[in-house]
């Protein structure tokens, strides 16, 4: 097979459009880039809808024949793979999955979850995804605002997760789990509050917060411990706590 | 006064060689850029040895006076001052320190801490020094082989807690608080461990981890609970839920 060497291939021309948001949510399309977050895609029986590999630094055989089940791969010149993707060190394998195929919240996900409210930084969001995979099962809920979790830098920084944790759009969640907002320097401290039953931690944004209106609206409000004057964690940070205290408090041994 | 206009400029050129490690070490000193970072500085009692200003986007005139307590100001063309930094969203204001003015391990901050074995990120130890400067009074352990935590990257990613957080350097802590390693798939959770007592987690690199015979010199081992099959947290997650479990042990409420 001839690699693909030109950039105005339509293949790789409609791939490239996939960087920008607006796009990704028109096509329902995004992209991941490298041998282990696709990797991540596949062990959730998640498969691409199209791939592109490096001609001159390709994956193993094997991976590429995995991907191949779930639609066309495309051998490309190593410059215009890393033209496609995000990173100084460009992947050997870069694949277009469908927003849809990602998962929903189920009954294993449905009462330990994460709202964040208007976090920008994608890598910030990326890391909540992470956490919620690595001690969830959990959910993902964003409010608008929030960077895309699918951006380049939001899945790499989610190492994969994306393709576990369910991720929902919305403002605060109305019915179901309690609702805990994080918020620096209030007064209970997180393990001062039951998080057995079915919660979501609602975290704002680093220096910005909460709004007074969305704390008002939360069941519970509970503060990270910190040393007096000291700064508040990041968001990602915070909510990487409060899964754990959740987690610990359900564990039979906790 | 006259802003300086030449890259030639005597003062700037030595303070454009701190951006390298070497330079670092061979001087004594390193670069703060940004308002908020400095102000770590100063509400620690720690003054700049040299600062430069941007001449068409200065700071306040208050943090200026500050700021010259601690010796010379220079008013410098801001390209050169975006050029002596590391942001895209160039700082007004970068100074100099002496790595000699931060703190060294003292009674407070004596019996939590973490040790970090060849994280190269400087993103993730300038995170651990942060979540130690949060979660804290704790101070920090790095082995050969970490990035410098007084890199631009890292001295940023810490939010100026590199001015409140002992940093030590060498391999293990051998004498007094007890030793936990942090070992992804460990068995035993990190709430089955006592940590009341004076405490240092030690935590490797991502995909990495701990060699063996530092996992054994350890007199405990810990996981942080995951989902089996989920990936481990990164090294400054893992460090951030440690602290947390340590504060809420000791905490009077825990």
């Amino acid at each position: 097979m001839e690699p693909i060497t030109s950039r105005a291939n339509a293949r790789l021309k409609a791939a490239r459009k996939l960087q920008a948001k607006r796009n990704r949510l028109t096509a329902g399309l995004f992209l991941a880039e490298g041998e282990d977050i696709v990797e991540e895609a596949l062990s959730e029986g998640i498969l691409p809808a199209e791939t592109f590999v490096a001609a001159g630094r390709p994956p193993d055989d094997g991976l590429i024949a995995r991907l191949a089940r779930g639609g066309p791969v495309h051998v490309v010149d190593d410059e215009l793979v890393a033209e496609l993707g995000s990173l100084g060190h460009p992947a050997r394998v870069i694949c277009v999955f469908k927003v849809e195929d990602l998962p929903s919240r189920d009954a294993a996900t449905a009462d330990l979850g994460v709202h964040l409210h208007r976090v920008i930084d994608p890598g910030n969001v990326g890391t909540v995804v992470r956490a919620a995979g690595a001690l969830g099962p959990a959910f993902l809920s964003l409010s608008a605002g929030c960077s895309d979790p699918l951006s380049a830098k939001g899945v790499r920084a989610s190492m994969g997760a994306v393709f576990r944790v369910p991720i929902e759009h919305g403002e605060l969640p109305e019915a179901g789990p309690a609702r805990v907002a994080l918020v620096a320097g209030a007064e209970l401290p997180l393990w001062g509050i039951d998080l057995r039953p079915a919660t979501v931690f609602v975290v704002g944004a680093e220096r910005l917060g909460l709004p007074d209106e969305i704390v008002a609206a939360c069941e519970h409000v509970a503060a990270v411990p910190q040393a007096l004057g000291a700064d508040s964690l990041n968001a990602a940070s915070a909510a990487t706590v409060a899964l754990y205290e959740a987690v610990r408090q359900r564990s039979a041994a906790g």
